[in-house]
């Protein structure tokens, strides 16, 4: 996939349509996922503001620091034909915004701008009400495209073949740092950019759901979550868990697992166009409460996924939102016992006209090493 | 250093007393550097809420989601004794924080807070003012502690030792990719936690100053641009640059790259309490510019440094700030000729009592490898 594919040309237009239909005279685009996605420019975070105008109607142009000219020149956003308004150091970027844009009513400020620029473009914009652009491109953000999907199969493809390294790397008597350091080599080895996260939960670490990683020594005997992702260079990115048995599992283990194989199984196959997002929710935990574990399930089903790891839409109790074609996002019950064990299952699911796709493929049974 | 010394207890009282001196009701600190400077709490971003709530009067909290509560209170916020507020999936959490804070005038929000909160505290507290947390944390955080300095230190000398071994990896022939993947991994083994960012920008990319890296392969007699940065486990972090040639340096390189070395000397005499920061720009680019190449020097002389990269104090024309002990921050003159090569020398200065102390040691003569 090439970036023409996933960061479209014609997007812009797609977006700048959206922006006038929503009611928003701009969306001003920091660095982050909201620049990225419109205009495929991955560009670093600075106190310098470098941001994407683009007005309902016009021309869109953007705002860079003249150091960083030559970076966004090279980037996808240069396939956009639109003007960069390169600003000196003594010069200030929000003021040569604020003439430009004249007297907006409304603006959309990408979701992740920094305090430092949304609160200086409200000094020079003082009548434009400020909202989130998510408001106008989280309908197209979470649509994703046939490209996106193949991207995020990519993503699914690399996380997995992680996975099925992961017996390799357990054993007692290494600590979970020991084996989240191997993992991490592993991510990037198999085609990610970056690597976004590295759960290595053993025994009780595992009865917490963002249990990170500690020096505890793995036992045998123990079930070890384990829960990674990173996000390939085309910035689409992966999430997996499965969980381990560095030996055989504690009595009771098997029981409760066999619960949430079933409910991650029933949440998958609730996917389909038109079911809410609190109904996929709901067809895991049902199943996991009419089990007696309902208190042992402390976090929502899942998030969407796309470039960012988390995003719209979050399969949580109260999202009445329907699912449609396109929609991704992680499938993820778990159930944790405090002070013993815990599990949690998940992978990638994307919406398709006739139901749910998983993008993740490894085994779903516990694997005994 | 343990983190105690690096975000002292006491510091919560500080910033308390600062707070209501600056006329802030409140100050409401999300992940970021604002945070970790205040409590030593490395959190992740997320769009689950977490924010460290800190009142001019009354007992500090952090709100945190449930899911995160133990890698709060496993972080270095735990010492502060202060109340850690779980909220639940289905809970709101900018209700409790509102419900809690009653009606604040002013609040000071975190400098990096993203859109997705700063547009959702103004929506539960439409009757508070929102500045930046910077205005009251910024001459905290500029006055580095000798526990912060010492940490600057060890960052210079991590940063330093990969410079020493640059020449090894520097030859005609390699890609500047190649030469970068190699830096980053000393960057690592150095004893940084992260690499921020790795510049090798040869021959033509040494006249861009943020080039990054390209497939460009370095050629026999050109000179390299190299800068170089990472983050300590601590929080503080690294910035150097030195130029290299791979073998003799083209024609009238030298005679620039000399000039170059005497502004940044000047630049770095020139730091003493009191001084002007433009004044330590001027000191350097008065005299590039009195060598012919005032058009040459693209950017600002400096930048902060400490659990940013790139902070306050900023070294460049119009801020009359006057440097004091403990500021800590960047001289990095360059000269760019465009199409050509370029230079640029860095190093971390440290404002003393009585002058400037550099943390960055390697050679400033240009290394000819």
């Amino acid at each position: 996939m090439t970036s023409s594919d996933l960061y479209p040309v014609s997007r812009l237009a797609a977006v700048q349509e959206a922006t006038a239909k929503g009611g928003l005279d701009a969306l001003l685009l920091t660095p982050g996922p909201d620049l990225r996605y419109v205009s495929g420019y991955d560009a670093k975070p600075l106190e310098r503001l470098t941001c994407l105008v683009v007005p309902a109607a016009g021309e869109p142009y953007m705002l860079v620091p003249r150091l960083e000219l030559p970076a966004a020149e090279a980037s996808p956003a240069s396939r956009l034909g639109l003007e960069f308004v390169a600003w000196d150091e003594t010069d200030d970027p929000y003021a040569i915004a604020a003439a430009r844009l004249g007297l907006p009513a409304k603006v959309g400020l990408a979701d992740r701008m920094w305090a430092m620029s949304s609160l200086r473009f409200r000094e020079v914009l003082p009548g434009a009400e400020q909202v989130l652009a998510g408001s106008v491109l989280r309908e197209l953000r979470m649509r994703k495209s046939p490209a996106e999907v193949a991207a995020l199969r990519e993503a699914g493809e690399a996380i997995d073949a992680v996975h099925r390294q992961v017996p390799g790397l357990l054993r007692a008597g290494r600590t979970e740092r020991e084996v989240a350091r191997d993992i991490a080599e592993a991510i990037l080895a198999a085609g990610h950019a970056t690597v976004d996260f590295v759960i290595v939960a053993s025994g009780p670490n595992g009865a917490s759901p963002h249990h990170d990683v500690s020096d505890r020594v793995i036992q045998a005997g123990e079930p070890v979550v384990v829960d990674i992702g990173g996000q390939l260079h085309n910035g689409y990115c992966s999430d997996s868990t499965r969980v381990y048995s560095v030996g055989e599992p504690p009595a009771g283990f098997a029981a409760y697992y066999e619960v949430l194989r079933q409910a991650q199984e029933a949440a998958c196959a609730a996917v389909r166009p038109g079911v809410t997002c609190e109904s996929v929710d709901a067809a895991a935990r049902d199943l996991i409460a009419a089990a007696g574990h309902g208190e042992h399930f402390v976090h929502r089903t899942g998030h969407g996924i796309g470039i960012e790891t988390h995003e719209e839409p979050y399969i949580v109790a109260g999202n009445r939102e329907p699912l449609e074609p396109g929609h991704a996002f992680s499938v993820e019950p778990g159930i944790y016992l405090p002070g013993r064990h815990g599990a949690r299952i998940e992978d990638i699911v994307v919406c398709t006209e006739t139901g749910g796709e998983r993008l993740n493929n490894t085994t779903r049974e516990l694997v005994v090493v």
